[in-house]
């Protein structure tokens, strides 16, 4: 009577799973999952925040190095990352689940799992989506919803000349991660820390909160496309140029050792390679050792002062450590699939990750 | 010097075409584009809205049979339906698009021409997104936020035993559309009118709005899964069930002239097939007759009387035009891709849209 075969997931059974754990309305809200839309109060005295970011099988992530439970995760810390960026504090998330036919439901309820776990970690909570047959590799996309009061909101616009430019924690690790994931035989016992710097990156909410309190962050963004690019985004909405001091760039012992075994320059990876997920910001020069000391302090975070912001007419420099001056390349583009030679990872070409926002 | 392809998209310059178009602020917006998040104002008294639907090539559509503008306004559409089957008005809509390397630039902003254009008749603009490479098909969702004063918000819940069961427009027209999309070989003149359906859906903001505040509606949704699969729903729901009369369901001429030419059923059509994005809800006998009268006054769009809610134990049943009254089958599932035939559009197997709200 039944000719389904035991594999694969089916809609109905899976969505009523997701239903049964899931379903718990939070403060505001009115509906939840289960109907046409979510429904919920906005908060008084705050603005509302929305941002959105997808992750792709064979472009963010590949199954041979990654579990759908860490994929789940990832989706909602770089989310978290971009409400962070914007001084926010989390609430809802919608997520868009496209699967392949063949998926077991337990391998999309453990996605799910990672990512809910990760929301809650933060505060907020899945409040909708849709659930979707793929006809190639899975995706999904997280829009996630959160609130500012106006006047702690942060934005990349701002920055002024003379602003110092600072960061915190430390780049290039998710990078040597990604690097690491696509080369299974190199020996390194870094491995394991910049594979959780790739996999787990850690949304910096707490530290983003000090600093929109603060009230003396002038320009701010999260480093998801490697610094240089991060940087230059920054400087185009703030019109501005800036400078960088190569020998301040903060790089984890992992990150080095992982590149030595690599055989790449661990610089390059923190200036061009993705996904730290720090925060990059510019503060006027009078207050920015005590706002890095005052993130530090109650967050556990290390800041670090990268360099200072220049007319826009300047443009974006970088300082080697030998002193040598230099203007970046000009029309310089992380990521692009077809400026990188693609690397293969269990017999697939994986294109280079190519993501920003609109 | 320069050694990328003439064809393919880059993201940096997608990213500055889409924000040169599509920058604009409107009433209550912070931020828009081009930051981490969109910032907006809530509105006084009204509940937000935040619904999120997808579309994958090879799933929901196939380049061989419509235009990445098409697909665009189909998007939309999709969205704006399940914000009107909550009585709502839209404001934002976030896009995650995923494009595979060789993507022309031209075509992904086709598409988001046609999902903005389709925005704009209604009323809502884009205010974010992420655009990323796909390792596979072309992938699109749509996150869409609006609003709705509390009084008439709708929802699927709150059907009662005596209640009349009504429906807007026709049915069955999109699922025609698609199984002749599917078989361009069949020559029938109702292909432009059915294909228009599936392509071009029309969401019925303006009706729902009519019955919103009419205040007699006591459950409704949109049909985009087929009548039985989205009954099933309503009264899942409400925790009733229902008698539909199959010789009331309303079908176009022209959806029973692509059934006939394609030798299927044209009620099949209407009670499984999908994307027909009608409104289907439930009001007392008392006010029905006057409710549908003030639709079709309103907006021009017809309303039907489908049939009658029944208590939870009666479970659905459907009225055959000869008087035959027969239980639906249990644990029927529309668009399982593993029950039904896999069809074949341009060499390709095409998976059966499997899609719904978690």
């Amino acid at each position: 009577m039944n000719p389904r075969p035991a594999r694969g997931w089916r809609e109905f059974r899976l969505l009523a799973d997701i239903r049964r754990r899931w379903s718990r309305l939070g403060p505001g809200d009115r509906l939840g999952l289960g109907d046409d839309a979510a429904a919920y109060r906005p908060e008084p005295g705050q603005l509302e925040l929305v941002t959105c970011d997808a992750l792709g099988e064979g472009v963010h992530w590949d199954f041979a190095w990654c579990t759908p439970r860490e994929v789940g995760r990832k989706a909602a810390a770089v989310n978290l990352s971009d409400l962070a960026a914007m001084g926010g504090s989390p609430r809802r998330a919608y997520v868009s689940l496209a699967l392949p036919p063949r998926t077991r439901e337990r391998a999309a309820l453990d996605l799910l799992a990672g990512l809910t776990g990760e929301l809650a970690r933060h505060g907020a909570r899945l409040a909708g989506g849709d659930t979707v047959a793929s006809s190639g590799p899975w995706w999904v996309s997280v829009t996630l919803q959160g609130v500012v009061p106006a006047a702690q909101l942060l934005t990349r616009a701002g920055a002024r000349v003379g602003d110092v430019v600072l960061v915190t924690g430390q780049l290039g690790g998710a990078a040597a991660g990604l690097a690491l994931a696509a080369r299974p035989r190199v020996r390194t016992r870094a491995r394991g820390a910049v594979l959780r710097r790739l996999l787990a990156p850690e949304p910096r909410l707490a530290e983003a909160r000090v600093l929109a309190r603060s009230g003396r962050v002038h320009a701010l963004l999260d480093v998801s496309d490697g610094l240089a690019g991060d940087l230059r985004r920054l400087c185009e909405a703030s019109r501005v140029g800036a400078r960088i001091h190569a020998d301040r760039v903060p790089l984890a012992p992992a990150t080095r050792r992982a590149a030595h075994a690599l055989g790449q320059d661990p610089l390059a990876l923190a200036l061009s390679g993705g996904e730290d997920y720090e925060l990059l910001f510019t503060a006027s020069p009078a207050h920015a050792a005590a706002l890095a000391a005052d993130v530090l302090r109650r967050t556990g975070t290390p800041v670090s002062v990268l360099g200072e912001i220049l007319p826009a007419r300047r443009g974006l420099r970088l300082v080697h450590p030998d002193g040598r001056e230099v203007s970046w390349p000009q029309g310089w583009e992380h990521g692009d699939s077809r400026r990188e030679s693609p690397e293969q990872v269990k017999g697939e070409q994986v294109s280079r990750r190519v993501t920003a926002k609109p």
